[in-house]
């Protein structure tokens, strides 16, 4: 059992306005809730986000306005890798000249078939770019992405720039993948990306998840990391897979932001982006109806 | 035998300097050799172009180059296709402003598993931004960006759009796809991604091609489309597969940057951005052989 301190960072949801614009308020009241419920800190634009179908600006006018909003930039990892290199370097630099924690980022995702070589080319041209402030979270999502974060490629990465290389978030699903990364480069913080593997993860020597859920369930994801070693451990094990339940089945985004419409009484936190569809009735009334089951366990 | 017209559009290569910015200087020489040696027009920005490894903004200044260079902008039909559909409209509203025939549209490509409908909704927004002046080509690349377009969709998409909805291209390799596009649509233009599918292509009504290696042989290739029918068609087509066969088994966008290098005794022309990287020597050196070989049979 590692002494590593074990965190919650959630890939927060971005709630758009009628006319699918970024709607700051919504975004910053959904962010400092999850806080107050129990999350450590969040990593917004992330897969969840929809930070794909973003732009730059966007991106960093609403990173910018959770850290107006007082949110402390030591509890953001924002998602910042995109196709293009040098707009990567531009959130990653604005990221970093904010005071974030760091960046989670994706390696360019559109080629397929690359090297391990160009993977690599392509992360220190940020880094260098950005410079010695810069923390990056490598991110692993081979089945969105396309293009895998090799541990041949973290290994090389970390000798070329040191504690730079803060972490890896492995959204494979894969355990032998996250036990492997662990295993090999104890140095970084590896994220599991789905609260179900936080015992194993936790076990292994790792520093917690980035899960979608989290923007659901965060007092309960908490209460079983605090207990993992306590009596209730099961009941709070089933608590935290009970709500996960809820999104079976379904597209995983449209349902995470149904549900957090549902919990705040607020449509408006359902809407989505193309290529993304909202929801149909049924589906919502019946993630309305899990959530409100789910909140009589625990409040948010 | 449809009486379309057959065309050539070369997804021309983004040539960098070594800072590895936009070479506007070599991007134009090319672009202008490109079409005096036998190309109908160009599509740039493709995925041979690294477009998913510029910035809208060298997008846009790179197109505004072509045209003040004084290429036809009906000639040109860029690519605009981004994963935030506000790039893609931005882009997509730019060519159409400065008069292209149309643009070739990516659909939104990070998010996979999305629905017919969402991808509709995706290119109905962008349509919608941009205005009745836009023609728009859809682009099926499903092994690079995981989102196939599907009969479904371009029926949808006819359906609402009518004939602002102008053409395909095909590069997923599937003649049997290819050929069903063409069957069940003959009102738009549908393009091979490879010319070695010309013969097929235009026997079924297509409308040519839009492949990588026009960058290197669009002399050769323009003599294959005219001599179809005439007696000399197993020699053009010959001559088109042995400039074809020198990328064989390499990385394609490295390998034909090296080609164009060589055509031109200019090493400058085989940079690449990462996550690409640059051939190594001993394929280098092959490449320019061949291109020489190549060279005898056909000038340039």
């Amino acid at each position: 059992m590692s002494s590593r301190k074990i965190e919650l960072f959630v890939p927060a949801i971005t709630p758009f306005t009628e006319d699918l614009s970024v709607d700051t308020d919504r975004f910053v009241a959904h962010a400092k809730a999850l806080i107050a419920n129990g999350a450590h800190g969040l990593a917004p634009f992330g897969t969840t986000s929809e930070a794909n179908s973003l732009t730059v600006a966007e991106r960093k006018a609403a990173l910018e306005a959770l850290v107006d909003s007082g949110i402390d930039p030591a509890q953001l990892i924002p998602g910042t890798g995109c196709c293009a290199s040098a707009d990567t370097i531009e959130l990653s630099s604005h990221a970093t000249a904010l005071g974030c924690r760091g960046v989670l980022m994706l390696p360019p995702f559109f080629y397929k078939g690359v090297s391990d070589e160009g993977v690599f080319d392509a992360y220190a041209q940020v880094i260098n770019a950005v410079g010695p402030d810069l923390r990056v979270y490598l991110y692993h999502i081979p089945q969105m992405s396309g293009v895998p974060i090799t541990l041949t490629l973290i290994e090389r990465l970390i000798a070329a720039f040191g504690d730079q290389i803060a972490g890896l978030k492995d959204s494979s699903g894969k355990w032998d993948n996250t036990a492997a990364v662990i295993a090999a480069f104890p140095q970084i913080a590896t994220y599991s990306a789905s609260e179900s593997l936080i015992p194993e993860n936790v076990a292994a020597g790792g520093a917690g998840c980035i899960s979608a859920s989290l923007n659901v369930n965060p007092t309960g994801i908490r209460a079983l990391v605090e207990g993992l070693n306590g009596s209730d451990h099961v009941a709070l094990h089933a608590q935290v897979s009970a709500v996960r339940s809820i999104f079976e089945g379904l597209p995983l985004i449209p349902a995470i932001k149904a549900a957090v419409a549902a919990q705040n009484d607020d449509p408006g936190f359902a809407r989505v982006r193309p290529p993304f569809t909202k929801l149909g009735r049924a589906h919502t009334d019946a993630i309305s109806e899990a959530v409100r089951v789910a909140g009589e366990q625990t409040s948010r």
